[in-house]
């Protein structure tokens, strides 16, 4: 598409589709297997549960319930997600919490009112595609920082704040969307000091802390900062959609009074307010208590998928990549092996259809959308038997690169 | 709020929240009578319908339905909302029609994906205030189009637009808020025209076109341009806020491939999907084919209660205001007696706060927030006996400011 004739702006009109999308619309084909997705499996959301909650909800429904609600969302469902955030560690009082369009509305949000276009964004070298799409489209500059199995590299970091002076830094330091990194608390706490220190304001991400297998995660930026009387500026923003569904779209938002201020004006000309019907049933969710129980059926679930999936990438993948355990989230981050040829997103998509099993290569998840010796491999969606016969397909793919 | 200290954008820092939203947290006081809000009648809103389709999508909840849903939206509802823009006079397929979370978001997006900041944007002199939040969020300048009871005054359109250059134009040409004016046909085919002729996407907003007491409106100027092989950009969005229940945060867009495309683009960073309870349930409503029963009820009764407030303004406020006679929607707009006061929003609240009678002055629709002798009154909210006991005290308070 040509950008200067139509009324688009360029930065839309040049703007690329997802490649995660393109992918998943093939994941729908007879006999494949799709490891590209990060979508819940479809047998671990909570149908039951919610339908009980629905039909309570839907017998209660009157002319009020169908008006126009608040643009922070419904009390009793902003007091619910204050007592979650709280059990979390996180002091947070109703007043404090905002509900959003998933937390995809949340950064988008956040993007608009912290931005100034031109403004420079901190981010790791691989990331969430929809975060920084919303980030291009609030006109920000990306500005990398660098990482590794830790996840941001704190030591480097301060260098790049000198030099490129980035306003805002975004960052997911629980089981990272695609590395699956875990930030360790020394490094959390010296990233809060750096942030003080230039002025920078935080934006953590945290829709797979609670999916942990062995260990929780250690605590939040958000919580660290308050403990240590919150000198820094730090947005915090979680989903339902990995806890709960993904169909609700709903998020919460625990911010500074200021920043909170100005999301609810950016929410009221965005949206009004986030579906009535859809706060109402979580709230009723969330109410009946079940959500601890569901979530411990959930870690044990995904530590079984995640474990099959590293076994069998263990036998049937061995010289041909290389990666970490999961230590909870939904992704496996492979490193190809050095033999292996860099490929373009669509040689990758070839790669899928030729094998029947897709991957989304690192490009997807680049600042620049490159080539890299890269996969994620998510184990939330298929069966335990499909992440088998995958990492199969997979190894006797990666071999006929080799050859 | 002090722009230059905090991380908030100055855009944002310096947004003044809404007047109307300040003044409805008056409404709920005792004694009240709210003529302030643009809220449909709670009594009105098909809480019955609903429940019953509810109820039914409940019983229908699987793993399935709680998965991440299609950006466009549910293909069952975009199929309904096409066959609805059809039965308006549109040619709509499935596939042209996007959901969006309210047509406030139709709105945002289209802001976001079509305005350079910077750039200009035509609109009257009293317009929505929303709309008007989100064109300036998206960094848009608001050239003023000079318009009179028949709504966009045309004739002076041209001169507008070859001096200031707006890349877009915003307009409600059915009974539009706050002004209640319907543009006649000649204005809508002479505004296409210029259209054409310079270059202007047209954003057209048609919340109320359905809530006629009379007679229809003339064609929208998207089915006029479709009608002479779409010259112009036009890009058209309806809500179902209005004609089924706001809480549902539902609408629907159709626009050109281009812009269609960049939507969906803006709107998988912005919210990835509208909640699929909600377009499940409207889908539903939809299938059931009551929704011509309902939009007949709806307008029978507004029509009343217009009638109403009309009648007790001329009893009770006779000399003290001129309006003309609702032909549909929600609101009368009142000129205010040369012999009244120009006063502030504050002193209007005070104003409603003394006479127990709240309506909205003209200043909060108008570009530069200046007072006008002008008032918002809404008959959509209220009882038929309030609204009349509403006329007479604002009669009341209106001849005390003269004296």
């Amino acid at each position: 598409m040509t950008a200067a004739s139509g009324p688009i702006r360029p930065l839309y009109a040049q703007a690329s589709g997802s490649p995660i999308r393109a992918m998943l619309a093939l994941a729908g084909q007879e006999g494949m297997i799709s490891l590209a997705g990060g979508h819940p499996d479809p047998a671990l959301l909570p149908a039951d549960w919610l339908r009980e909650c629905l039909l309570e909800v839907a017998s209660g429904v009157q002319g009020r319930s169908l008006q126009y609600g608040a643009t922070e969302g419904l009390p009793a469902l902003r007091a619910a997600s204050a007592e979650l955030l709280r059990q979390r560690g996180l002091q947070a009082q109703m007043e404090e919490v905002l509900i959003t369009t998933g937390s995809q509305q949340a950064i988008d949000l956040l993007a608009r009112v912290l931005m100034e276009p031109g403004a420079g964004i901190a981010v790791e070298p691989f990331n969430y595609p929809a975060a920084l799409q919303a980030f291009r489209f609030a006109g920000a500059q990306l500005v990398q920082v660098p990482a590794d199995a830790q996840g941001m590299n704190v030591d480097r970091l301060e260098a790049v704040l000198t030099a490129a002076r980035p306003k805002v830094l975004y960052i997911v330091p629980n089981f990272a969307n695609p590395t699956g990194a875990v930030m360790p608390l020394a490094r959390r706490l010296r990233l809060l000091e750096l942030a003080v220190r230039h002025g920078v304001t935080l934006v953590e991400d945290d829709p797979y802390g609670e999916l942990w297998f062995g260990e929780p995660p250690p605590p939040s930026l958000a919580q660290l900062n308050q403990q240590a009387g919150s000198p820094a500026q730090v947005a915090y923003t979680t989903s339902y959609s990995k806890v709960v569904a993904p169909a609700l779209r709903l998020g919460m938002l625990l911010a500074p009074p200021d920043i909170a201020r100005a999301i609810v004006l950016a929410k009221q000309a965005a949206d009004v307010h986030s579906g009535s019907l859809e706060q109402l049933t979580l709230t009723a969710m969330l109410a009946s208590g079940r959500l601890a129980a569901h979530l411990g059926m959930l870690r044990q679930a995904y530590a079984l998928k995640a474990s099959a999936l590293a076994g069998a990438l263990h036998s049937h993948c061995d010289g041909l990549i290389e990666f970490s355990e999961p230590r909870g989230g939904m992704f496996v981050w492979a490193q190809l092996g050095s033999e292996l040829p860099l490929m373009s997103t669509q040689a990758w998509t070839d790669f899928g259809l030729k094998h029947r099993v897709l991957a989304v290569p690192g490009a997807a998840f680049s600042l620049h959308n490159r080539a890299q010796a890269r996969l994620r491999l998510s184990f939330a969606n298929p069966s335990v038997e499909d992440l088998r016969e995958g990492a199969l397909r997979l190894g006797r793919g990666l071999r006929s690169l080799q050859a």
